[in-house]
């Protein structure tokens, strides 16, 4: 059978390299599985696709039309997915193993999507943070926003999850609406190159959205500018070679990195050997170990335990880890699979022997193990290896080498400050995680050493049930973390989109503002004229559209009705003589609520119509008390749309309520669902 | 006279350097003014001492705490400006410059505190966002935090605002809690270190909060880690050297660099010789060129009009600068001192030199100048120099090389397009500005030429009054560009502060991420326990504090009785066919603010007490209709708190209406302000 040859994906076609190819081995058997080479490709004209025809058609789109683009491309994944499992075995992943990777790779588009469309507008500009006041008549404000970066976004890959790796930045990118180029890890390239086939098959990707390099990348940052992004994950030294390009520097590439680190679990200080907890421990250590082989940028490295659990900590683990099967990841029979490669295989050995002259292998060894359903001479087959170090404080290595394999030290600690130190001299890591119920503990925990760590999964008796692991990075929260991790972030919903864009304070008039954002602002132009904003359906209503209402008295005799009627008798309302001490009211006022009732029977337009129903309100603030005798009244203005089907769509509507002095009584955001 | 001595503060100790010592001259005299040195000084001991004395100290302290220190900076440089006005003249700034970097810098100071105090909370934990949902059952969540850098800031800062520049870094760096050495630059760090002075003297800052550094930096880099943060402002050449520093780059050591740049500013297509909009460009172009004699970061280095314009524009220019008097800055009748050194001089006419290559000097002469009341051949007084070039898409220099100096360049474009696309050649800049009263035009713009710019300000006839200028960062908003401008990014008020701090994500139950966040979260525990929450005192209320109501069953005739009292007959409540066919109704419905209304009637306590006023609501949701016949009851949740001042807090309240079945009717926090 003849060896398949990747090709590059290069302005949206397919194309092999010429000449140069390498051959890239089963973990399982040695077999070659594929050929690959990039030999030939002109990386400046890949990057000119992607700026020139890629950009400007993904900054054509919404972020909902994005969006819609992702899900469509998760589907046709999950749809696939049997042909990815295929080709998974041969990285030396398990079925489990490659569910993380392909299913949870596809699941992170859906989540990025949705994501998309419950926090992005359906719109070009995404606006950063409130209005800021910096005039004093408002005649000139601020207001940040984000627009796409106007360059590339170029991903380099780990070799570990060839396809959510790939599609954990996709996501984030395509969302932002910049393009991508991406460039796998050559040792599981093969099974990037078939994800990423499927997703350009769906026909959804404008063209120069995405391009594919399956070989070197050659002189591609010798083009990179200030508005192209690199989001890298993999090594420290190659992270910090390629920081150091000189194109890097001189243009301030944004650089993205996701590296390595010594992740660390502590066992807390209120665990006993019989409480949930310490079981907890034990099996997430021994799963963070075995899964995907310990070929996680996230696995535990380091585990600490109290030091009179020490000892039982040891057993427990060794009998956990007794039980897992080593082999064909194929096989049904076998937990753990072989390492991607011979070569991983050797580098994990060699920080091993590192690990020894501080520590002790008190389970497996690095040398041997027995294997199912495989040649143990062919495949990269390792025992897991369990280390214990009794003095972490006065150690170095067990804090800085990683073995990048099922390897992890067992260290006790004295207290809990003693823990922290220990923790954070990993130097930066992008997950830890504690097992405690006590909430103290975890603050106390959280405020030593949450600056060390991207993210901190606190998991006990209450959560264990429903824990996504010490291991798992999820779509919604960051991904990353400082010092030896990379100082990078990825992920965490919209957090990840805007590492793609660039934010900007804008400055102009309330008009000008509106105007570029589409959001109307407090002091933009507004158009009062009939018909009244309810008679207007989502698509004709425009922002500034607006009823200034009819006037309302407030007497005493509607608040004393309405404190009968709700029941709510509060003094400030009731009592004149209370009222008048208190700091905040001239006397009895009106309840905030009638004022909010009120003003809904002056805006209101009552017979059927576009407007479906109320269903919100936002940042209500009373800001002048309304005593019995005050007249109010009310200007409704429209100040966003978001289309939630074709049905229908959200509106939010800027509310003031003022009185017969023109003071603002009340301000909000009132929220409907209007038909399209 | 003898020649003052600066001093460094090393270590909570003003110390002298041990020799090496460097004479800085008088940018008007060239007279000797100051001397300094570094030499001697152990920084790895600085930065030891910031990390194990300052930080801690820090740390201990709450955002608001530190909010209340910087107020009491900024007040005693107030209280102090005149002697620093005094040194001010001699770094050839008039008085008018040495207001925007004197009381611009104590104005950043009270901003900064301002904006501490209302956006950040009396602790120690800032939460990012809202929490995230991650397990079906919610006994499982996250939620993003912000925790200290437990590093040193160590911020290099340029010539031009030896006070401002120093703030508007230390501001941010101390509310985050971190503590900072500062290397002001030497040609005016007799400016600094008198500013710096004045800081250390008010005894507010803890031991070890920060540290001075007057002459040069040593083995300073030698010694970061992946906790600290360095802030820089100066040269692209400085930061990339600086970037490319062995440890920065295997320490992913956070480097925030803010370069000058090629800031443009555009007269908008709109614009006619008679409009508003022509004059205020004119204005603006001449008033950057000239404050502080154009050693501005901000600085307008390239002027674009419409074609048409050119001519015209070339003469209002000229008109303007021909009234710009050149000489001693302490002189009333000078508008713009010398430039800081003759160093920087030689440095400004040689780029005007290579500016001249592609344009035509229109105005002023490298070489001469009429100068009033000081020595021209003592100081390094250069007239403002206007350039004019006719083919801007055809040319490179004036794109790339900054005279950083009273030099501009005019140039005509052709349309908007060919605008956005000069602009951008720019690669990257601090700021840019556009003189337009066309919405449409602005919101194009920005979407052409946003990505390129940290801050784009968009004059007009409308907001020209109170207009801050192109040229002026303002605390509340982001300073800093990508690309050419260095990638960096500062101030804008909270995000500045994040730049010094670690987001994490956090998972655990939810009694877990209350205790690590002193924020309640829904699935906490609450304490139901009598008294009624609204008796106890801002001191007293305990987060998690709870009242669950009564029950209330809603009639007909109380939805019917509301709407004629409100007058809020919205069909969806009054017409039952009609409800019937809305989407989102089973048919008639409760008003949502008789809802509101009936759960305050259900947990409000009348009488006085602690609760002085309801201020407000934040995120309503109508869940789930509820029609006549059915029964609701609330259980509000003391969430959060906030003191305001010494007589009054905020209290955020989580409250949930439910219905007879247990649905969630309605979900929404309510904010009281207690008395303490």
């Amino acid at each position: 059978m003849s060896v398949p040859i990747l090709k590059n994906f290069v302005a949206d076609k397919w194309v092999a390299g010429d000449g140069g190819l390498r051959t890239i081995p089963s973990a399982v058997t040695g077999a070659p599985v594929a050929q690959t080479s990039s030999d030939g490709v002109s990386f400046k004209a890949m990057l000119d696709h992607a700026r020139h025809v890629g950009g400007p058609a993904l900054r054509e789109l919404t972020f909902h039309d994005r969006a819609y683009i992702i899900k469509d491309l998760a589907k046709a994944l999950m749809d696939k997915k049997e042909e990815l499992y295929e080709l998974n075995f041969d990285t030396g992943a398990t079925r489990k193993d490659g569910w993380i990777d392909i299913e949870g790779g596809a699941g992170t588009l859906f989540s990025m999507s949705s994501q998309g469309r419950r926090h992005l507008p359906d719109d070009k500009v995404l606006i950063d943070g409130a209005p800021e006041q910096i005039s004093r008549e408002g005649t000139f404000m601020g207001q940040h926003i984000y627009t796409p970066r106007q360059g590339v976004a170029v991903h380099i890959n780990a070799f570990n999850f060839p396809v959510w790796g790939m599609l954990e930045k996709l996501a984030p990118t395509l969302l932002a609406g910049v393009p991508a180029i991406v460039k796998p890890a050559t040792a599981t390239a093969y099974l990037a190159e078939a994800a990423f086939r499927v997703m350009i098959e769906t026909g959804r990707l404008p063209d120069g959205a995405v391009q594919l390099i399956v070989g070197a990348t050659g002189d591609l940052f010798d083009h990179l500018t200030g508005q192209d992004i690199v989001s890298f994950t993999g090594s420290a030294q190659t992270a910090s070679m390629l920081k150091n390009h000189p194109r890097v520097l001189s243009e301030s590439v944004r650089f993205v990195a996701e590296q390595d680190s010594l992740n660390a679990t502590v066992l807390g200080p209120d665990a006993t050997p019989d409480n949930p907890e310490f079981e907890l421990f034990i099996k997430e250590v021994v799963r963070e170990m075995t899964v995907k082989a310990g070929q996680k940028c996230t696995a535990i490295r380091r585990a600490f335990v109290p030091a009179n659990l020490a000892d039982a900590a040891e057993e427990a683990l060794k009998a956990r880890l007794s039980k897992i099967t080593v082999g064909d990841p194929a096989n049904e029979a076998v937990r753990m699979g072989p390492l991607v490669s011979n070569a991983q295989r050797e580098d994990v050995r060699e920080k091993i022997a590192q690990l020894s002259e501080e520590a002790d292998i008190v389970f497996g060894s690095p040398d041997s193990v027995d294997v199912i359903g495989a040649d143990i001479t062919s495949g990269a087959f390792i025992s897991p290896v369990l280390l214990r170090c009794n003095n972490p404080g006065a150690a170095a290595k067990v804090h800085a080498v990683e073995a990048f394999g099922p390897v992890s030290t067992l260290m006790p600690y004295n207290d809990l400050g003693d823990a922290i130190t220990l923790c954070n001299r990993g130097e930066g890591s992008l997950v830890m995680s504690l097992f405690t119920h006590d909430p103290k503990i975890a603050r106390d925990f959280v405020l030593g050493a949450g600056a060390y760590h991207g993210r901190v999964a606190i998991i006990n008796r209450d959560s264990a049930k429903e824990s996504t692991g010490h291991g798992s990075p999820l779509p919604v929260l960051v991904h990353g973390g400082p010092g030896r991790a990379g100082g990078g972030e990825e992920l965490g919903g919209v957090r990840g989109v805007k590492h793609y864009m660039q934010r900007t304070a804008i400055q102009g008039s309330p008009a000008i503002i509106t105007g570029v954002t589409g959001q109307w602002m407090k002091g933009g132009d507004i158009d009062a004229s009939a018909p009244h904003p309810f008679r207007l359906k989502f698509g004709e209503l425009e922002i500034g559209k607006t009823i200034e209402t009819a006037e309302r008295t407030v007497t005493l005799e509607d608040i004393e009705h309405f404190a009968e009627f709700t029941g709510d008798n509060f003094y400030a309302h009731m009592d004149e003589q209370a009222a008048k001490a208190n700091p905040f009211f001239p006397g009895r006022v009106a309840h905030g609520y009638l004022l909010l009732s009120f003003a809904a029977g002056l805006f209101v337009d009552p017979a059927p119509g576009p407007v479906l129903a109320n269903y919100g309100l936002d940042e209500l603030r009373f800001l002048t008390p309304v005593p019995a005798g005050d007249t109010i009244k009310v200007r409704l203005t429209a100040k966003s749309k978001k289309k939630r089907n074709d049905e229908y769509g959200e509106v939010r509507w800027d509310v003031l309520v003022t009185n017969q002095e023109g003071e603002a009584v009340a301000s909000y955001d009132l929220l409907t669902m209007n038909a399209i």
